[in-house]
């Protein structure tokens, strides 16, 4: 098998850019993410993981990361990203949520809340707590913004 | 080189969700792969690569992944999902194509059979079989139809 | 940590196909990687990573690779893929940026530059040079163009 991830490290950023992708890449370089090799995953968080405040990586690694994003190019646009980790007992596996969407970021955080909750209920297993990370962004001419799970070891 | 995967299993699976990513993460509980890490991959079987019919993984694992899917909002709409495995000689490569749609199980499964036909062709090589899972869904509230080919170790 | 990619291979190429996902696979053929399972990454040249002009994997390998794609159906209408890895000191990562769009396959090159340059500007880093690639293709009846940088090992 890959190797398991063993730690973990919640994020969010947002930014503006020329392009959409470099307004994407900004936003990771905002949220502390930006030069690493983003390897998306749907999104589980491994038994045990251990969760670190502090993201560290050597740049161009390539790091299994849950995120969410959105990115616009109309002014005036309020736009959100959030990500929930949902978490159960220790030495069982959590459940990663991602949300974007056109709305604050109280609802963002709120629904990607929900989201986790709802994936626990699904799989029939009590949560203990949900960490939730999210980030608004007002777009002045394109903007993005962006919450993640980084799986590391 | 990452490790390259030495097994596949083939498997498809339908659910309702309260968001479009719920009904998704239920889906891949349905098809039996939701408690895993999805690294989605673009998308050829190894050559010498073992098919088994049951899964098995310990949840969080990161999991290449080739996957079709489709995720509708409109009650009442018929979903499908499809992958198909090209075999040809088995020291060789294969080929997975991945299709979904508005159309039955059967439509799903005969499009994406063509498909990796189409893609030996392309290769100027003879396929052996096709192994083909297929699944349809008709949409309550928001429904995801999911088909996938897991590569694991 | 999943092993840093080492080496890089810059290519492109466009196809015909009956499908969507059969001229992504074509381009893909035509680029020199159509037999990979391409990883999707999200884009930053390791450290003292090595240009190979000419790209050696084995069939099936789980390959790290950024790119840009476009896929049209419309018969007659231009697509066009480039990537553009900017480099800096030898030392220190470099990042990789992919466009796609309806447009010349010059356009497309001079987009992606420019975005490589602005994405070293982001970082407050000089960047001393960029490689470019990019393809154009005028579509049929279903076409897809494919720029990319794998990193590999």
């Amino acid at each position: 098998m890959l190797p398991t991830p063993r730690k973990f490290t919640v994020m969010a950023g947002a930014a503006e850019g020329p392009t959409r992708l470099n307004a994407f890449d900004n936003a990771l370089l905002a949220a502390g993410i930006g030069n690493l090799n983003l390897l998306r995953v749907s999104s589980i968080l491994p038994p045990n993981a251990e969760h670190i405040e502090k993201f560290e990586a050597v740049p161009g690694s390539l790091m299994p990361t849950a995120y969410g994003t959105i990115t616009s190019e109309e002014p005036g646009t309020l736009i959100a990203a959030a990500v929930a980790v949902g978490i159960g007992r220790p030495d069982e596996y959590g459940v990663i949520m991602e949300f974007s969407g056109h709305c604050t970021q109280e609802e963002a955080a709120r629904t990607v809340e929900q989201m986790a909750r709802d994936a626990f209920r699904s799989r029939g297993r009590d949560i203990e707590r949900v960490m939730v990370r999210a980030v608004e962004h007002r777009v002045q001419s394109i903007g993005c913004a962006f919450a993640a799970v980084a799986l590391w070891y």
